[in-house]
């Protein structure tokens, strides 16, 4: 793609003023559709050193309203992001609706300056566009803007800025020993950047390239751009609002190696355990987890276990005997209620990437990320495409998580209609725990049979060989817990003798 | 308070077995009443090194619903943290409402092992011992639970702990060089943490001191400890909520600097300026406050422009002159807005303390923490309590930004009532311009006189000679600008001289 770029276009002075004239009132007044429309935008500037990545910058963003946008500039990790999988810490900076952000450097930095700086490997790097795209498709397909530049400077134009900035007092300080180590090393880099751009330049996310050379025409084309993708996004994201629903593709959950799952219906409901085998298992299994959480910890292996299942299925209680043979620093138990305001003004995905673990530490989620394709799907909280797309986009996630190294183990407590029914009566008859049975519960009662099929439908679709599915009969609890552990004991011990 | 501990006392395996049959399902029934009454709960442990605290905390937790706590371990500042006020990371991990927090160390780390390890001399210790009052005081006024531990055991146990992990292989590894070092130091860290208990031990937030010789007895005492300090804690807030408000006490906003402000009535409205002049002023204030930005950048000094004012006086239009002089990737703009569930749920100043710029950032603040005594004021969304006391905990809010090194000026854009019907009217009147006029301004102008006296009151309790107020004459919006840029490069100007 760097070929292509035209290095010798030049803009007069006074054709740039006459232009820019045109260009910033209209770029001025995206603000507030920006906002009231509540589009999510992210602007990134990636280029070579001195390309004038910053002031490209500042020209761009003088002209918003300094409320409805944020600067980021990303460096390298740090420590505390080194613990989190690699796209962990750009989902955390995700823009709110209605909000810009632009980003001074992003994630291409972990593909290209990263890559040859630190010795990433050509399929760790393919891996990591990888995820890039899907986080940018990810993040489009549910409503982002994303406009890329890439500012380009030729070797010696490049040479020559360093020269001028060395020479004065007062930026000498902005060249580095590295940036000159850069300067030489261009051609390596061209071609590193080169493959980074073809890889990642998609319909949902383009690249725009840019020539860097003449300062006055790359401004303009970053104003034409901007105004464009945002005019654009803004008339489209109008046109589906009045259009409505749309007839929803036929989505493919994502090219995984799917674990065949029974339908609900079919899960034998009949096994139990003693009372006196129980007690004994259970503290065999506990102090075995015990044991398993320091290994983890010195070998930094996180572990993200997942709990879903009907209202009543003992979930709590299950999640408990989990929770209590593991040591306390090292784990955290999440309840997933209804998104905040802050949640539901980003993707949806936002709110589980900022629940993570660190590495070495357990996760277990009490209800998670499925409420997309369960109570969403169910009560229409979202349209027909989101809830379909999401099967696909939560194997996904789930794969960086296995890809950063965690373990991850989702769980179905299964009872049927009748014991779930029993609960609920025995709760609402023992005073001590009533507050566990809200008029919520019944409504969902009632639709048990609209939730059954969607449950059929994602254990289908995102049981898969590195984040696999288990259907726990729960109508004895205690066999569930049992259970249970024994089958995150086994995950971990696969794990660790690896 | 170390030396009247009775580290002789212990429970035999029969007595603890017998008492801990009460005490845990006692503890296990406080999990419910915590959630349902949203008390919030910070119980930390500190104590010597092999004192037990891991064990006592593990001990503690499995008596409760791993979904109502969570516990963290306070490790040594990060860089990112170091970039912050000194009590900043605490703040950020303050429990929501119905949640227990358990920690093991705490900010106490920091007046006793790193006051000796990390040369913090007396008078710096004294200062970090006031803040964590503040601290502690601001959340348990605000309705926070905090229950303290202090393991105590003596020099010659704590040696006879290490050298027994030392000699089992699997738990070597847990005695460090500097384990040794602090055992052969006992009188001095002795001194340290005697001080340092004395001078935290208030009425709000007494210290518990429980000799950790006996493990058992150890245990029984956190376990009643906890045990009545929350079922007090929900005893009082249930009065409290039953007796309904109670008649506030007089608070004095706190021993500093005020500096006299005028009435609003008094403030003269007629300076203007002409366009020409504002033309030639806008551009010279502009290019020395960006020049300055860079040396608080290189200085690391951290800058807090506040902006209030009455609805149309022009806080939008006199940020954006003062932020478009600015590094955008070290300035931010924040709006604030009415507060999400997560931001009500925890003590109003966290979603400010959440928001602090970075050491050599510029965060200016588009409405501010000042909504305390001013919206919640006037709509009851506080008690009266709340907002009298909001003075002081304001003033020493600002007080611990300027003692960490910041810059903080607070502005009040003054207009009078016809002006702002004159310009409420012209946005009305102005379809590019409506969206900034709705139907609450007009229900916020008709409590004119009810916000003037809230505001008189506001400035004469909060402007101190660190933290101070400017009233800026905003009828004529340039000449607004053009003396907020004035100050803010004085102030700037001044510290740069230090």
């Amino acid at each position: 793609m760097l070929e292509i770029v035209d290095l010798e276009q030049t803009v007069s002075k006074e054709a740039f003023k006459q232009r820019s004239k045109e260009l910033k009132p209209a770029l001025a007044a995206l603000s507030q559709p920006i906002k009231q429309q509540k589009l999510p935008v992210i602007i990134l500037f990636e280029g070579w050193g001195a390309a004038g990545k910053g002031s490209m910058i500042s020209n761009l963003i003088v002209n918003f309203d300094p409320r409805g946008y944020q600067v980021h500039s990303i460096i390298g990790r740090s420590d505390e992001e080194k613990r989190e999988p690699v796209m962990w810490r750009h989902w955390l900076k995700i823009p709110e609706q209605g909000i810009m952000s632009v980003l001074d450097r992003s994630w291409y930095q972990d593909v290209s300056v990263s890559r040859l700086e630190r010795g990433l490997d050509d399929k760790g790097a393919l891996r990591r566009m990888d995820d890039i795209n899907i986080f940018e498709r990810q993040l489009t397909d549910n409503g982002y803007l994303i406009i890329k530049f890439f500012l380009h400077i030729t070797q010696k134009e490049q040479k020559e800025r360093f020269e001028k900035l060395s020479g004065s007092k007062s930026t000498a300080w902005r060249v580095t020993d590295n940036d000159w180590k850069r300067n030489r090393q261009y051609d390596k880099f061209y071609s590193a950047f080169d493959e980074m751009l073809e890889y990642t330049d998609t319909a949902y996310a383009p690249w725009h390239v840019v020539s860097g050379m003449d300062k006055n025409a790359a401004t303009l084309e970053v104003y034409s751009t901007v105004l464009n993708s945002i005019s654009r996004a803004l008339k489209e994201k109008a046109d589906k609002e009045k259009a409505g629903a749309c007839e929803p593709e036929i989505i493919v959950p994502g090219d995984y190696n799917y674990l065949p799952m029974p339908k609900l219906a079919d899960v034998p409901l009949d096994q139990t355990i003693t009372e006196e085998k129980y007690e004994k298992q259970l503290k065999k299994l506990q102090t075995k987890l015990s044991e398993q959480h320091g290994k983890l910890y010195s070998k930094k292996i996180p572990v993200i276990l997942a709990f879903e299942g009907w209202d009543a299925a003992g979930k709590g209680g299950t999640i408990r005997r989990v929770s209590e043979a593991l040591d306390s620093r090292g784990c955290e138990v999440i309840p997933v209620a209804s998104p905040s305001r802050e949640e539901l003004a980003r993707h949806y995905l936002w709110r589980f990437w900022r629940k993570l673990p660190k590495d070495g530490h357990v996760a277990i989620y009490d209800r998670t990320w499925y409420g997309r394709v369960m109570v969403e799907r169910i009560e229409g909280f979202c349209a027909t495409e989101d809830w379909q797309r999401a099967y696909r986009e939560i194997n996904e996630f789930e794969h960086q998580l296995t890809d950063w190294g965690a373990i991850v183990i989702k769980f179905w407590l299964q009872i049927d209609k009748d014991e779930q029914l029993k609960r609920f009566t025995a709760r609402q008859n023992t005073p001590s725990k009533q507050w566990k049975i809200t008029a919520e519960d019944w409504r969902n009662r009632d639709k048990w049979d609209l939730y059954e099929p969607a449950v059929n439908d994602m254990l289908q679709n995102t049981s898969t060989a590195e984040a696999p599915w288990h259907i726990i009969t729960s109508q004895n609890k205690k066999y569930a817990r049992i259970q249970t552990l024994k089958i995150i004991i086994d995950a971990i011990e696969k794990r660790l003798d690896e």
